[in-house]
């Protein structure tokens, strides 16, 4: 996730002190009056899943901005997804400029799979995209891994992308003025004229993406509570992120993996899913539960179903 | 190469003042009166073979430090190694911090294989071993790819090295405090315990590396001048960076894709050699025969070959 580390980048207390101006900026717009406490604050983040930072968190609240909230609930930015979309749980799998999978199954237990940044993984996001492109261009170029298919349209979108008339000029880019989010836009532009011309680079490494992401939901499948996997739709996946606006690029391969793999960890049914409203709906949701409250949520608004399928059958919806 | 774009991140102002304070030291160290202008400066820069660095180099020495040197000579790193060790050209395969592979001609013709960093190649670098080592780990904890070797030595080796108890706590490494040369310190550590107890995941990871430092030679092979395959002693490959002084966990991978793919190439015979001298002498006697001057340099003192072999028969010196 690229905010993954946003709370120790502005550091803890900048942190904190845009938590409470985000607060004080709901309470207006909701007519509250701005000396009332919350009775519960639920911050879903990037990074909220580490103890140490939910306790900096909980404990930087309750010291520095006392009046703020009567609770604190802090868990990661995949918590709030879930929460948002599934009452009983299920997974999210997030491709956007980083890549995560997190499963929350009923009983509250979790399994999560990747999510480490473009250093240790974030594998089928934007920027692996984008950086799998230029790399396996630079490869061929190199001489070091020969590609089997034409690279003229993809040195030609990178280019352009770049704004380069060569490719040592892209260094620059990853290096001196590395900006993880630039690169990450290239992938948009691979796959808004491969969707065109189908070109068979990007349609490879587009694939490759797909296989990768049902990979993630394989590699958490034996944690998967049986209920999740037998309700009606099967196993339901929440899909955030840019990079699932390809879709129909991305398919062949997610579907050749759970084709191959899902039935040994008991997947037979998909359902992928797009949120219509922010995972905070799901945060407050879940700080609601922490106090005992169950907060009155429409969930079949709150998400639609992409795609459906049963494994072995393809059956699109 | 680490060093890539040291030029840039410090300014190009700064980079000459270094150089003009270099030369001053070096005049004071050989005696000779600060005033008198050198014949000919060579520069062989990690990033100096880009037209545009070699340019604003000249042009500001030439503007900034008039009296420096009556001629200036810029190249890569890689062409001051090659030209300290060999007279007539060969190969310089570089594994350090970052990785590289350049060939030079006996006419001076060029190709080059790697090189572009981090985010971009050095594969076979300590930064990558290093890197490989924790994502195979972080993958099979994962359960994305299990490991098929116990990981068991490299989690304890990694944790002990970066002094954390949980792996989550290696992201502050990669990405807070990114320090690349500190990643790369690990690839020592892993070597030192392997070449004592032979863990086979640290012996498939380094194995790997040498196949991937072969495929560098491989993928200059078309370009290679049939004079510098034919020599006594055959292909001369100038091994320069600390990953070499694991060449017996390489050995088996970089031999195995020699034998495979070498002769296709035209390599039945290569010498590996360790340079004995800085690449600065190179840097001195291109710089020279810039000029026409041929320096009197003894070639055989400057590097030693601590590898032979004819390919397809692996006879080790």
């Amino acid at each position: 996730m690229d905010d993954r580390f946003r709370q120790y980048l502005i550091g803890l207390s900048e942190c904190l002190k845009r938590i409470s101006d985000l607060v004080a900026e709901c309470k207006t717009l909701a007519g509250i009056d701005a000396k009332i406490s919350l009775k519960a604050l639920g911050l879903s983040l990037s990074g909220g899943d580490e103890k140490e930072s939910q306790v900096l968190l909980k404990e930087g609240i309750g010291s520095e901005y006392p009046q703020l909230t009567e609770s604190t609930y802090v868990a990661s930015d995949t918590f709030g997804a879930i929460a948002a979309a599934l009452p009983d749980g299920g997974i999210v799998l997030i491709a956007g400029t980083g890549s995560n999978c997190q499963l929350i199954n009923p009983d509250l237990s979790t399994s999560r799979c990747g999510g480490w940044g473009h250093l240790l993984g974030d594998e089928s996001s934007a920027y692996w995209i984008a950086q799998k492109a230029i790399k396996m261009y630079f490869d061929h170029e190199d001489n070091l891994i020969p590609c089997p298919f034409d690279v003229t349209f993809v040195k030609n979108t990178i280019f352009s992308y770049f704004k380069v008339t060569e490719r040592g000029q892209l260094l620059n880019s990853f290096y001196a003025k590395f900006d993880k989010s630039h690169i990450a836009g290239l992938c948009k532009e691979l796959a808004m004229a491969a969707i065109k011309n189908k070109d068979k680079l990007v349609c490879h490494i587009f694939k490759e993406a797909g296989e990768i992401l049902a990979k993630h939901i394989v590699a958490v499948g034996p944690h998967i509570d049986k209920k999740l996997l037998v309700c009606k739709g099967g196993l339901h996946i929440v899909c955030m992120g840019s990079v699932w606006k390809s879709w129909e690029l991305l398919k062949p391969g997610f579907l050749g993996v759970l084709e191959q793999k899902g039935q040994d960890v008991g997947i037979k049914e998909i359902s992928l899913m797009t949120l219509n409203v922010s995972g905070a709906v799901g945060a407050a949701a879940l700080s609601a539960k922490h106090i005992d409250i169950t907060l009155p949520i429409d969930y079949s608004s709150n998400a639609d179903v992409f795609f459906h399928s049963e494994i072995g059958s393809s059956t699109n919806m």
